[in-house]
């Protein structure tokens, strides 16, 4: 068996690395998928065989140079990931500052949307929100450099409970906001007492067994709390009307809705957001924010970062590539060479900087759309959701524009708080996106007090962010149809003579970072294996 | 409107404590219910009103004493709500250090089980686990005093999608780990379908309109993430064979599993552990250890504990109670007076304690039961389940002995850590109760490694307990059977004379901290009016 073969002070990583050199990535699949030990999410973190160290060196290589387009997670992944083989590498950020939409809002952050004014964030020092990326699953290679990094992370409360749905227009449950965990133990509970029934009575042509069938019929009486007649009365599953509590204080259960009331409510559907595969539990976040993803990389590459350096053209040849790029603090425009490029900006604004591409690509450029999407940051001199209502992190949801509102999953029992006041995308987005700033507070507000009428008492400060119109962003995340992904996809996939794509958009792990970390790592992966060709 | 008279630096605590000594607790209830702004939850808390700092000193009733016998959560939540109203108390406490069952094992803790010989941890410095309670639900009472302490939170991963589900003998799937998101989503998706089609072809006689059927089957596409034509096929939720990735890697769904093999195997009755009201995301335990309250507590009334004083007997008279007690230090007997006696000593352990109780109370005292529990914490050279599977805390669920493993929900990164290896109840408990250490450490491993096969080779050091052995402890938890509720428990929960009990066992939030603090709480308030009328 390999694993006696395993020197006792290898790492993980380091084994599956040796083992794909050795024999191939189709070695370590079929050699770790025996053993059983691996899942198929950790077999993914380990496809990835960084460029050897000495690569470049040994083979006398060195010097080769490569410009990367952009310090979002792609761009800073690349150039760490190639910096480490001894590429040099320069970035160029358009921005004053790295991560892209990796961006976490603070005390004085300042932005002027396009089209908009400026807004400079009031909020108190040590608070912030994530206006970009805020969760990562458990399984996302995002974690892998957080542990490399030493990032410390904490659970993301992606489920919450005691967190509310509120619909408005939804018959008798209109405008009234209820507990997930009562909506969760009625539906369930009611739908449980159909299907069991109709299995009882045979109602149904099922290929089981009666085992079988007492079986199911069991599962479904645990599943939705059922009598012993297999009806739903209710459940301490959805809460109390008065808390149990010492002595005699057996609580008071609470009644349950009525079954035509909850099933016009609209709630139930709610339920499936937190199933996807990138939405169940565990999920985390660095503490203290996102960007301290950010920050981690720009210490490991921060000297490569030429910030303020917006990119206005793309020019390649046979030989290398020339960006040429508007330096902000010269307000000259300048230009670096090098032997290839990999560009991360989002296809939203590449489309509109003049590029040497092949015109397929540069068809599949102009013709892929994105996302909208926008958040609002709501600060509160009072954590009332704490206080008041014994919620901890998690979300409330709801049919109204602002969608959901998110409870910091972090700093429990502080003083003050920042809620996401509402977090929308598609349509509603570009319609909150459309307001002034003043006017997305508002709305916030406005909506936001009707699941909690705490907030008019309790605000302080508000900062939103519409993606779209975000400079240099413009845009939540790519947004592919199954043709986009049939017609362009692929060709944006392909190096384009020296010019390599990565982003979350080359990926199917799109809107996340882990997207953009992955490709960025296959390009690395291309790129090395191109020079050591050569 | 009483929002608009309340000083605004007043806290919702103060305010509705204010309002209750003002108005009595129903006008909290009604005030604050109609207000809209509490939850059940919050109101639970707020039914306490502790004695008034100066009732005593006012009123000339000063040096009152109180002897509080164990330094559990019941008694330490007496000593430091009756000290801070001027009470003299007195905890005695026969182990060498407080918390009761809240116990937070770490390198060098010791015990000797009863009918056992000693057996002393050898984990790692800063490693730990929770013999007793290791979690706490968001609404507890218990919440309330780490915030007020200033003991800082993180969440207990109770959820948590990457964990597995491993059966024997029950069919198809017998000794196969499944990831409880797999489980969950073939489950989930054909119990939909069956319910779905039938309400579709109007199979069933249900009292819904058209329109109310069609919400229904919508409900159940989103539940069970059906295709269009109402089958489940498999879904994203379940995971994939192969992760999706960058550039053309899309994934590769896993296949669902067979309908029979996944109803025979049992995993969906596992399903509803997660949706009873204590059990619900989110929970929380303090950063450390869970004992990180208990040295809060003593921090506080650590003065008043006698420790290593074991109490041999109870008296009490029209005047006063007398307690006799062992004292360790000196080896004598010695004994402590006082006006009023709490005390929270399991009643396992009470009732062989000779005490001027009612007949009616020893009775009672004699007459209740106790669960069995016992855990294992398992110390491993490295945290095989992040680095190998990407699972950061939460649970595996088994039908074998050892019924569950935890991982660390703290922590994450760390080098090292320590499992619960099993966390057992009633007759398994007692099974693994009756081994010696290193026969439960045995079983432990054996078991654990049809789950993780990576058990011997990284395990390092085992610590066990069972609590029907542990001395001064001899059970988990009350366990109250319906009839034990109605004909001793009323006694247990009134005053004897000038003996209170209190713990989890004089409440309705039994196995809970917040039954033994509610408890204590009530009992507070109890013998301040006693005093306060004599």
């Amino acid at each position: 068996m390999a694993t006696k073969e395993q020197p006792k002070e290898m790492t993980r990583r380091q084994f599956l690395t040796t083992v794909g050199k050795v024999g191939g990535s189709v070695a370590v699949f079929s050699l770790m998928g025996t053993m059983g030990l691996l899942t198929p999410e950790t077999l993914k973190a380990a496809e990835y065989t960084p460029p050897g160290k000495n690569d470049l060196h040994l083979s006398g290589r060195g010097g080769k140079k490569i410009v990367i387009l952009g310090a979002g997670m792609a761009g800073l992944t690349a150039a760490y990931e190639l910096g480490l083989a001894g590429y040099d590498c320069t970035i160029l950020e358009a921005k004053s500052f790295a991560g892209g939409r990796n961006w976490t809002i603070r005390k004085g952050t300042s932005v002027s949307e396009i089209g908009s004014g400026r807004q400079t964030s009031r909020f108190d020092n040590g608070l912030y929100f994530n206006a970009g990326p805020m969760r990562i699953p458990q399984f996302h290679v995002t974690l892998d450099y957080c542990k490399k990094f030493g990032v410390a992370i904490e659970p993301f409360n992606n489920v919450n409970e005691s967190g509310y749905y509120y619909n408005e227009n939804v018959g008798a449950l209109s405008g009234q906001r209820v507990p997930k965990r009562a909506a969760k133990a009625d539906v369930r509970g009611y739908v449980a007492e159909m299907l069991a029934k109709a299995v009882n009575q045979n109602a149904l042509d099922l290929p089981l067994t009666a085992e079988e069938k007492l079986k199911l019929v069991d599962y479904l009486k645990a599943e939705g709390d059922l009598n012993p007649d297999l009806f739903y009365k209710g459940s301490e599953r959805g809460g109390y009307k008065d808390e149990p509590g010492s002595r005699l204080d057996a609580g008071v259960l609470r009644d349950p809705f009525d079954l035509k009331a909850i099933i016009n409510s609209g709630f139930g559907k709610y339920f499936s957001n937190e199933y996807g595969y990138d939405q169940q539990m565990m999920m985390f976040h660095p503490v203290g924010g996102m960007d301290a993803i950010v920050k981690a990389f720009e210490k490991r590459v921060g000297s490569r970062i030429k910030y303020r350096a917006e990119v206005k053209e793309i020019r390649q040849s046979s030989s290398g590539v020339r960006i040429v790029y508007a330096d902000g603090h010269s307000g000259r425009d300048q230009e670096v060479r090098g032997d290839y490029c990999i560009c991360t900006i989002p296809l939203t604004v590449l489309k509109k900087i003049p590029a040497d591409f092949s015109p397929e690509m540069s068809k599949a450029i102009g013709s892929v759309g994105y996302a909208s999407a926008g958040k609002i940051g709501l600060q509160f001199k009072r954590r009332f959701w704490e206080e008041d209502e014994y919620l901890y992190g998690g979300s409330s949801l709801t049919n109204m524009d602002i969608t959901q509102i998110y409870y910091p999953p972090t700093d429990y029992f502080g003083k003050k708080g920042i809620l996401l006041g509402y977090y929308a995308y598609g349509g509603i987005a570009d319609k909150l996106g459309g307001m002034s700033y003043a006017e997305r507070e508002k709305l916030a507000l406005t909506q936001g007090a009707k699941i909690h009428p705490q907030y008019p008492k309790e605000f302080e400060a508000s900062f939103s962010i519409d993606w779209k119109k975000t400079k240099y962003q413009e845009g939540g995340w790519v947004s592919y149809s199954a043709n986009d992904r049939k017609t362009y996809y692929p060709t944006l996939c392909k190096p384009d003579n020296r010019i390599y794509l990565a982003g979350e958009h080359i990926s199917y792990i799109t809107a996340w970072q882990a997207g953009a970390i992955e490709s960025a790592r296959e390009v690395v992966t291309d790129i090395h294996q191109r020079v050591m060709k050569a």
